[in-house]
């Protein structure tokens, strides 16, 4: 059994990390690491997980967890992977960052966005953005892993084959809609009951850092004519991100020919499910899927495409034990299918 | 007193009317009309009106109602209302019609919409569209008002003043998010709480109704170069339309520049609010408010514009009887201001 | 106008006296303090209020407020409001305060439930505790009133009919659920909408300060044989509170025997409604009612009572209105029933 | 591998047991049969199973079923289960019914509840009640199962160890909650949305079918002392039952005594798990699991015992694998640990 260790296991993002490994049938669970919680029993930190796992959560103490383990998930806040992964590479151990700290190739841009200085750029070069529907070979022979953010995997799975295909032609509307707990387990005022239930609203418009996160990954498919203006807000569903995004196309479509153009691109890909019908979040809540639904207006020069995925699981934890299947040779859906 | 009736007292709509109504200085529910209850106690059937209204549900006699009355809510569903309007101008009295039979001043164009013959052309012509904060003078002289539909109130009411302005070129894309109450009170399984909570999902893409009825009001702002892009959406609050309308501008703008062209028009609006902060949901939820927030990106080309109410009142039940203050002669916000 | 002034303005509760404030026809929001909030405008923390109140959040500066205002309104957290009710009325001001410090006649209950020395045992003796169903004589005199918790509001009105007829034996179950907002308005991860949605959990039984503050206002009515056991639960809806009250009879009942008795007890009360049918929370959230239903086996010796109130108003905030209407010689639902 | 067939596909238990079987490692869906939808994928009328199972929905073929399939699920409604389950054993093939019609040993019982003829009284005898914790060795030689009613798993797993050491004394109050759902999928305005969201209410006080259910199985349990009341309720939490045993205790008990208690009774029970904290409905949701938890006032006498399950899964589609598992001689928890 191959040896995983996850640092930063008290947040959403690490708890559903635990959650999932737990009944993956190739890996055991050997190191949770907290920086507030400590020498406590997981499941007495999450009492949902009595019976179901007996090990406590230990400081993080990186040396010691690079030890231990094979492969570390750090599931961390942004700059603070930074100071974790170059010790881990040194250690001869596999790494998948969640964070934001290595999915920028160029350290400035990444600097500019999250507002520090990068220290790690002898390996921000080697990192690999896991995307796996796209870099599946760069990903199986990765050791530094740059986990994609939530909006990201939304919008660059339903975006890319069309990019591909040149059929996108001026500005691009994406209207995302994520369930609160993409903005992390923190106490605050905004994230009260009160506050979040029956509510809905939009935030940072035109400046949220996932916009050049995926422009990035998508530039060489993007010609000059082409114009992106991103809105996420934050919904009152559970678990969910909802990207709707509006396009003008480049020559006549038919649902069908974006049917078959998403099939060519996917067809290998066993996490995306292109619909026939409109998607809904509750049918990947919970789930890895990415579901790509869409919709032609009768003169066939505008289009919505909606690309519906659970945010953290195929926005976080899952798309990084993804990837993590991909990087120790095993079946890419492995433990994940199930879910 | 004026006396009111409310003929289909029982839906989302009619319920929400009476409710307000009740609270409402100068008038008295004098009917209340139903298809499908009976000589029952409309307390018996909604028992949060227990002690605060004594009167029965009685069947849709319309000449009953009209001898009764001095003014008739109609919250029937669609192609019903033009089979008792005709009866109720003979008789003297004034209606308010919160179906979509008087909106469209072509049949054609409703009878393509909504699939029925119109039978009551006549008063067609003479129907005025309830939107008090666009037509105030009209609707003061109205004997037949049509009342908006949901998404079109918000809509018209963000996109009017910068049409009126010439500031928007090329796609508007409206992406809209709604209560499922928006679909009224049916015992279908969509409805069902499982299916509703926790769930997101677009429905109706480039085919909505509503999309014709706001361009038949926007008309002679509109010019050539404009196209529309409207997609519908059911979102899990209780109350609430979230309208982001994304634009391109003609010329460079500042959130300076929009707020005071808002500000322009809305200035003798009492229940427009221009938002200093972005809208949310719950602020308007309860109340008979539109707020309007935007953003612009740094260049200042492109904007967001995000208009909020609460579709049952703003939305529906709320701007009725805003219009009937105005039909009455009292003051508009008489009995909505302390929603 | 009678001037009113809001002491902790910017808790749930003080937003909930604020709203409820703005539409009473006879008083003026005149002083809005809050510890955290200063020299903001009140719209600005809430834009719900905005175009409704255009004063600002002062200081808790009880000299100024005590100034400006006939009556004060304490909203302020246990063992902080003992501080400032001596000055107020040495102003000869009015207060009522929502907070605990004045519920108990003995101090010492006092002292062992809020674990706090009490400083103003004085004026505690002249508090009379503002439940307007039993006790309106004492309150229309009074200058100092403590205002209700929502659990005992809940339940004292269910219990208060049956025990005066001495119709209950033996052991009383109260087994109440209250909305999340009954813990006030606090950044704490338990408050978390993630933690709140679809969740449900019961909290300190046995041990919670609302049992013994019942049980003193019962006193004189319990009898040697009746014991009492109370659990609090937390449930996900957005307001309210749903007490089940499970009791053994002292002698055979029947429903409308139950139905009379409430009846009788309650015929003056404007805000208690006998229902028919078995209570639902919706029909209480957003007003000032307190809903009362009930079941009998058909032997006729055991009973279920259920009652449902908004736990923020008529379980705090438009309780303390009432009391305020009470206390300056106003109609009791003036500002109320149109909730 | 075994082949199974679900009848009553499209319910809500019926969904669960394909979803959960669908990942079980020794069976293979073979027959999925609904009364309503006929010759459809089943991906199509639940999208979320897309890519997950590509059979088609079938009629109830009852005779196609049992010839295809090793153990049939019957999740149909009640008094149809009868019809279909002689054939099925007539066949030699198993059967676990989800429905009541085989859960009570005396015809005359089921009779008086649930309105119907008993039409299957030979193998009535022959059902064992399908709850593992209690009745494992009976399970593992069944051909005939009767699963158990939601309620009643929650209650007597609750109750079963306390009136087994006859710890419990006077009157037993069952105050239980339960999620929607627990009504099966069906379009009535009840179960609307808005009627459920935010909600909360109590219904069938004394007379739920429910009690004659878990009293009959804790039947010699019971002394004479004993009695019962059992108050069913529905909250707005998706999944669960969160039953509060309010009981007075024989002899004088502590925390750490009602601990022992319960482990010596479920020491062997995979599913149980004896919470050192109160139970949250959300950390059983999705999951097999019962977590019961309790306290004790400080005097000894007093105490409540809470229990908390899925009600779809621990309450019907889970219990149902567990009991398959047993019968067909599977390890107990295979394809439920992991959920």
């Amino acid at each position: 059994m191959i040896k995983i260790g996850v640092l930063g296991a008290t947040g959403f993002t690490g708890e559903k990390l635990v959650d999932i490994l737990l009944s993956h049938p190739k890996v055991e669970l050997s190191y949770l690491g907290s920086r507030t919680k400590n020498k406590i029993l997981y499941s007495d930190i999450f009492p949902k997980f009595h019976k179901k796992i007996s090990i406590k959560c230990e400081p993080l103490d990186i040396k010691k967890a690079a030890g231990i383990c094979d492969l570390l998930f750090l599931s961390l806040p942004h700059t603070i992977s930074m100071q974790f992964v170059p010790k881990i590479l040194k250690k001869g151990k596999k790494v998948i960052d969640l964070s934001a700290d290595y999915r920028f190739k160029k350290a400035q841009l990444y600097e500019r966005l999250y507002k520090k200085k990068h220290q790690d750029k002898q390996n921000l070069k080697k990192a690999v953005y896991g995307l796996p529907e796209l870099f599946k070979d760069k990903i199986k022979g990765a050791r530094l892993l740059a986990n994609p953010g939530c909006y990201p995997t939304s919008i660059i799975l339903a975006l890319y084959p069309l990019l591909s295909e040149k059929l996108i032609t001026g500005k691009v509307v994406i209207d995302s809609k994520s369930a609160i707990s993409g903005s992390g387990r923190k106490a605050v005022i905004e994230n009260h009951y009160s506050n979040v239930a029956n509510n809905f609203w939009a935030y940072k418009p035109f400046v949220h850092q996932h916009q050049p996160e995926f422009t990035e990954v998508l530039k060489d498919r993007i010609t000059g004519s082409l114009t992106f203006s991103f809105l996420p807000q934050v919904a009152g569903f559970e678990a969910g991100i909802y990207s709707v995004i509006h396009i003008s196309c480049a020559k006549k479509v038919t649902k069908e020919k974006l049917n078959k153009i998403y099939n060519k691109y996917y067809r290998q890909s066993p996490f995306i499910r292109i619909n026939r019908k409109i998607p809904k979040i509750k049918d990947v809540a919970g789930t890895n899927f990415c579901d790509i639904g869409f919709a032609v207006d009768k003169k066939g020069f505008e289009a919505v495409v909606i690309s519906s995925i659970d945010n953290l699981i195929k926005g976080a934890a899952g798309q990084a034990i993804q990837n993590m299947n991909l990087m120790l040779g095993f079946k890419e859906t492995t433990g994940l299918f199930s879910l």
